[in-house]
């Protein structure tokens, strides 16, 4: 048996505001209050009232005023009485009281229209992508920057925030001491992240933000207003397009290739520009190095104020990060911007940004008026999770995890190579940017993935409007475990088959080769093709039916395997690409070029066939 | 012995970007980056380095390169080097590198003077009152909104935090989704908090927010744009002006007076209005109820949009809470801006807005933009905070000590009544508004009073630019004890008296009574005058030398006490008045009117005599 609830006079009282000057009966604003508490949830069902004479006394309302109200909401059936234990909200009408809201509740009124048609300002009228928020309980959600539940640091981070939590701790950062940052984790800050990008800041140059976004929202406040021209990239980050429009600046959309950000004269008439060089936001792609040097070069001679969003800066695994655009500027025109922990950021939220600091002054003074200082608390337990080690532990496991996976992601996307799929290179990071083929649409291929389990992010609001292709997506790897990705890349391609099942295909217009001829033409050749995110790749195919592959640009990527002809099919089996399956496929050849088909006659892939070896 | 610590080259390397298309010489270029490593104190003084082979490899110059750079580095006194155990940055060079900063850091340079020139927007061009850093090492801050470190729930904080940390609560609260708040802690305000204060909402009203300051900020920028007049309270937030200027917006100002914020005319011209109706920021008045109504009549009759900010609505411990506005309006025109608690705050930093779902879910897509959620981490502690009753149970404690504290500050200002100091009626809070004689220059006192260990607030920011009286401060208890208070207001009569020394005392023009006529003239009589703070108050002297006083407007404070005469001084002692302390005054007579003076003859405290009782 559950103990009876029971809410006494002095609680309820506040609920049933009387207006003595109004037109409506007492008894019947006593009715409308107990109304709007029940169908709001505020009164559970069940809960016990006090009785009506407690109530009336509380009220300074006549017994028999309480007492109709009481019997008119029982006559109702929102309240039951029962004899000789008291009066009872009813606990039947939770589906009706539910859908009622929608008329008793403020919704309807005349007043909410007018609150509501007179907000000035939507953040962002355009329509950005909203990941379902139960993405978890899909099985494949490449959504990139979602983290799975394996990824967030939990004995380590209870450790940082226990020790937050002693005494001296709680009465150093509990008390008001102005809009100053944690000294701890400053200090921490700038004597072992930055140093790493090679940023010598003093403390006065730092300051801790909620989250990376805040410090992006500082930094437009503070210069971008009306008629400055704002650089952003393009594809690019929806938030900067709606952080400088708010600021009434002109947005110029500046183009990224496979080097990142593209530098030539569209930068001149920009004042400010936002980049995102360790790895592009949304493509993954770097910029390299000659850019970087040119970017600050048309800097200094534009008088451009450079943003420079950091972001995974900390996921450099495929090859050697390069210096930060601060660090090779000397610090001065370049804002840095960067997020303390992606993987943190969802539950504890701390970034930071360095500047000169009369920018920090400004930006502290705007951060205090537009929120405060970011939780303090929260400040002491990462300072002490970075002196613990506990942040180089993490980044070590994440590079590892992440590293898997997104070769892991890459293998599955060369196996299921048959869909087409074009990627830009990329030097590490979590994610993959894919363009499908020409006729693709994104947003039906979306839907029958989403059927599938798999979560795939539409790129529309990294355009400019009206810009976007139709036929790019995203793939990220920070949410779906290592040994999940095959299978999840092998249902998305069953829904581009799906989808594409209308669109024409090629289909050759060559004669498909017999199985003795297919034995004759390649046996002891060398085919040359592009592996699926931009590679050469080799496959030597000796006559004694072993095969060997070299991808890469040094043919660094090396495999063995097996080739036969069963039938007038080609089969082949990799001892550790394409996840060591066997494959058959007809081949039809047209002079050099050799062309992979499916049962259908479809073209699935294609080579460059080069002169058996001597 | 402590350890020796060193850095290894890999580390080492991105401090020292080399640029080799630079017109500085590599060795010149490392020399300049060891010089900033050093002196931003990113290479603390003790530490060792690599051996000038091992840079040379990591930055791939030659190692004459790196040895010269070393050996320039020594002969400058930057770096020392000991036989057979390395290179050391210097130990006896702080004080040095300190100063050298400014010469050689980022602030010298022509770059940082654009970063800073180009600044667009510095918020809030006007100076406020910025309170040492260092308050608590003041004795008597009276300082309110400042918390002194007993208040701070430390134990009951941390158990709630620690519950936060259970593997499946962080599993919850570290996983992205989206924007939403935490469900539990929105359920413990809308079922909790706001019923108390009369206000129903669905979870679809509530958003969580940075402190309330965030919630300010999200309203102005919803609500207001170029052309909006916005009204603010005259003393008021400076924090209101600075936000609606930010917005271009106009500000008018409302007056207060002892009812709160004035209803009349003035608001007919406004869009939009922050009021402060629980306990009014800065003078602490409380708003009529009166008033409450007629402010809701002139927003509805002028389509105005009203912001109740319900600034320590949980600390009315004198009289019984007035409805917030927004439960008399029934939800639609008022938008709610709370704190979760203001002694949380500083530390944690979680408040919250009530208004209509289209405004809440404008208001959260621009917190998304500007900040992202408030700490879910924090949220989730919050909640368990209030679900445990830790909050009610804080509630209780804080009712009890500030009430305790408030109204020893207002014996202790009633005590040291010479001071001739009025202040506004307040109904509970944890601040005094004080007016002091006209002459008085409240900059002077303040410097004065802080070299005695007293702190308090002057008052400009709180008034339009021109309009701030000089002779007015505030005293708060928040960080005062209470057995502080009196010592405090003591030192702080002192500063008054020592500030006002050149200025003009009054003086009686009549003649001060012998011991002999004052014995016959207040033999019986009744004395009629009006406390500190304004309450009528008699005290009546029975020629039997006992003495019954009566204050507050029903007489509810009662106590007796005698009073005698020796020499030609009035004595007193009250039983728990005045801190049940000896005085003797002076005393001079001008028809029915009474002067109290002090051994110079300046008056300190005047009455009227009424008829000898019968």
């Amino acid at each position: 048996m559950t103990r009876v609830q029971t809410i006494e006079a002095p609680a309820l009282a506040p609920l049933l505001q009387l207006d003595r000057t109004s037109n409506l009966s007492l008894q019947d604003q006593i009715r409308r209050g107990f109304f709007k508490a029940i169908g709001s949830g505020v009164l559970p069902a069940g809960i016990r009232l006090p009785s009506s004479r407690k109530l009336a006394e509380r009220l300074g309302v006549s017994r028999n005023t309480a007492l109709i109200a009481y019997q008119t909401l029982i006559a109702d059936g929102h309240l039951v009485s029962r004899e000789r234990s008291g009066v009872f909200v009813a606990t039947d009408m939770q589906r009706y009281r539910d859908s009622s809201m929608q008329v008793i509740g403020p919704r309807s009124g005349p007043v909410l229209s007018t609150a509501s048609a007179r907000l000035r300002e939507s953040a962002s009228a355009r329509a950005s992508y909203r990941f379902p928020s139960d993405w978890q309980a899909y099985r494949y959600p490449f959504l990139e920057g979602r983290y799975d539940r394996s990824l967030f640091p939990i004995s380590e981070w209870r450790e940082a925030s226990r020790l937050a939590l002693a005494a001296q701790e709680v009465e150093t950062w509990s008390v008001d001491t102005g809009e100053a940052d944690d000294d701890a984790l400053i200090d921490e800050i700038r004597t072992k992240l930055l140093p790493r990008r090679g940023i010598i800041a003093r403390p006065d140059e730092l300051l801790i933000t909620v989250g990376e976004q805040q410090a992006l929202h500082l930094v437009t406040r503070l210069f971008a207003s009306e008629g400055t021209v704002a650089g952003v990239e393009e594809p690019g980050l929806p938030e900067m397009h709606a952080l400088f429009e708010g600021r009434k600046a002109r947005v110029a959309y500046l183009p990224v290739d496979d080097e990142g950000l593209i530098v030539d004269d569209r930068l001149k008439e920009c004042d400010i520009v936002h980049v995102t060089p360790s790895r592009q936001r949304p493509t993954a792609v770097t910029l390299s190095r000659a850019r970087r040097a040119a970017l600050l070069e048309m800097a200094a001679q534009n008088d451009l104020i450079i943003v420079e969003d950091d972001f995974e800066c900390e996921l450099n695994y495929l090859v050697d990060p390069l210096p930060s655009l601060r660090a090779m500027e000397g610090g001065g025109r370049v804002i840095y911007v960067a997020s303390l922990s992606k993987v943190l950021e969802p539950g504890v939220g701390l970034g930071f940004m360095v500047a000169p600091p009369e920018v920090i002054t400004a930006a502290r003074r705007l951060r205090s008026l537009t929120t405060g200082r970011p939780s303090p608390n929260n400040q002491r337990a990462a300072a002490f999770f970075l002196s613990l080690g506990h942040y180089d532990a993490m980044l070590r496991r994440f590079n590892k995890v992440f590293e898997e996976r997104l070769i892991t992601l890459r293998d599955a996307l060369n196996h299921y190579r048959p869909l087409s799929i074009v990627v830009a290179p990329v030097r590490g990071g979590t994610t993959y940017w894919v363009r499908g083929e020409a006729g693709l649409q994104t947003d039906k291929l979306m839907a029958d993935a989403q059927a599938r389990g798999v979560l795939i992010e539409p790129v529309d609001q990294y355009f400019a409007p009206g810009n976007a292709p139709t036929n790019m997506f995203r793939l990220g790897v920070t949410s779906v475990p290592s040994d999940r990705i095959r299978d999840g890349i092998a249902a998305l391609s069953d829904a581009m088959h799906a989808v594409s099942k209308d669109a024409s295909h090629p289909t050759t217009q060559q004669a498909i080769l017999s199985g003795d001829e297919i034995s004759k033409m390649l046996s002891g050749v060398t085919l040359h093709y592009k592996t699926v995110y931009g590679e050469p790749c080799t496959i030597k195919l000796e006559p004694s039916g072993q095969m060997v592959g070299r991808a890469g640009s040094a043919g660094e990527d090396k495999d063995t395997g097996r080739w036969w002809v069963e039938g007038d099919k080609w089969y082949r089996q990799w001892q550790r690409w394409a996840f060591t399956e066997i494959l058959g496929f007809g081949i039809s050849v047209d002079g050099q070029h050799l062309s992979w088909l499916d049962d259908a006659g479809r073209v699935m892939d294609s080579a460059v066939i080069s002169a058996p070896s001597a």
